[in-house]
């Protein structure tokens, strides 16, 4: 495609190389912008480059945080016994949303998955063991709650090995027919193990 | 929904406001930024920066530009006897990409529409007039390409309307069935204008 300008053309060069976003929404999005007041543009680019430049990690549980330790591990009203163990961020505000869960969080960045080059290495998985280990560890259960695929299961199973001697409770979230969803439609994993993880109806 | 952190609520609150993404779509690019390089969020926050501090419209057809008349309009290969009226750079760029057409453009930046306060007032017509009462003007057919909406037929006959004493002739794009269309979807208005307006099979 041919830009009418150098100028659009880096902008679409950079607006598309984010996840999702192709070369004509990204000139969409750019076009957009065009047309709209400049303090817009502004108003967006300062917001992002505040958030890079500011962004801080909890150094317990690694979530996104505007502190040191971030408002869920400083919590009062939370509880310290449970450590729910996700991928990322989304997952914490997923969990979040439920309102079904008080406890704390530890954030891995990621999965084990060797096709993409990333080993235990890679993910905060010391650092929960560390967690664990610390001398005043209040812990006393660790839900693991990592994408059903391949790769989170095997996480699930390196994380269970390395703490399998330490006297905490792992526990992993229910598989089964999500609620609303058809059984016509469920795929025959899922399915079988909806039935073989029954629970009592109460 | 609530989010770990004031910088990244700001952060998509400003890139949501882009046409068609939502708060979760928001989300998921800004979390990818805080994934990636520092480096990269620079890049792109720098390239908007630049492109809405630089960018200039085309005194002439009033296409973006990266100078004060643009390279259609000072391009010697160009016909100047022809002018395509269209809404906005996004149309120029598709025409131009059809190799189809050598003349130049005049871009209204929108269309006349009452429902949104858009008068011919608030429309390049004005300077299309200009261009073609100029004392030298060359421009002897004016090709009225814009959106078969009830918006761009108004937008088109008032310009009609008040170009119809100067000696210049005015055409339409052809309306008709999409090529590689199927007669069987096509709705009955463009199917009833492709019969009236056939042509000769050659």
């Amino acid at each position: 495609m041919e830009y009418p300008s150098k100028l659009i053309e880096e902008a679409v060069a950079q607006v598309s190389k984010l996840p999702g976003i192709g070369k004509k929404t990204a000139l969409r999005l750019v076009l957009h912008l065009v047309k709209e007041k400049e303090e817009s543009t502004f108003a967006l680019t300062e917001a992002l480059n505040r958030l890079r430049a500011g962004i801080q990690f909890c150094k317990h549980c690694h979530n996104i945080s505007d502190a040191e330790v971030c408002s869920i591990c400083t919590s009062q009203k939370r509880d310290r016994s449970t450590v729910c163990v996700v991928e990322n961020t989304n997952d914490v505000m997923a969990i979040e949303n439920t309102s079904q869960y008080r406890g704390l969080y530890h954030v891995l960045g990621g999965v084990i998955s060797p096709m993409n080059g990333i080993g235990p290495g890679e993910l905060k998985i010391e650092s929960l063991l560390d967690r664990l280990n610390h001398g005043q560890s209040e812990v006393k259960e660790l839900i693991l709650a990592l994408s059903p695929t391949m790769e989170g299961d095997t996480t699930s199973f390196y994380i269970h090995r390395r703490v399998k001697d330490m006297p905490v409770k792992v526990s992993v979230i229910a598989r089964g027919i999500p609620v609303g969803g058809d059984l016509e439609y469920a795929d025959e994993i899922t399915l079988g193990r909806s039935i073989v993880a029954r629970t009592l109806f109460n």
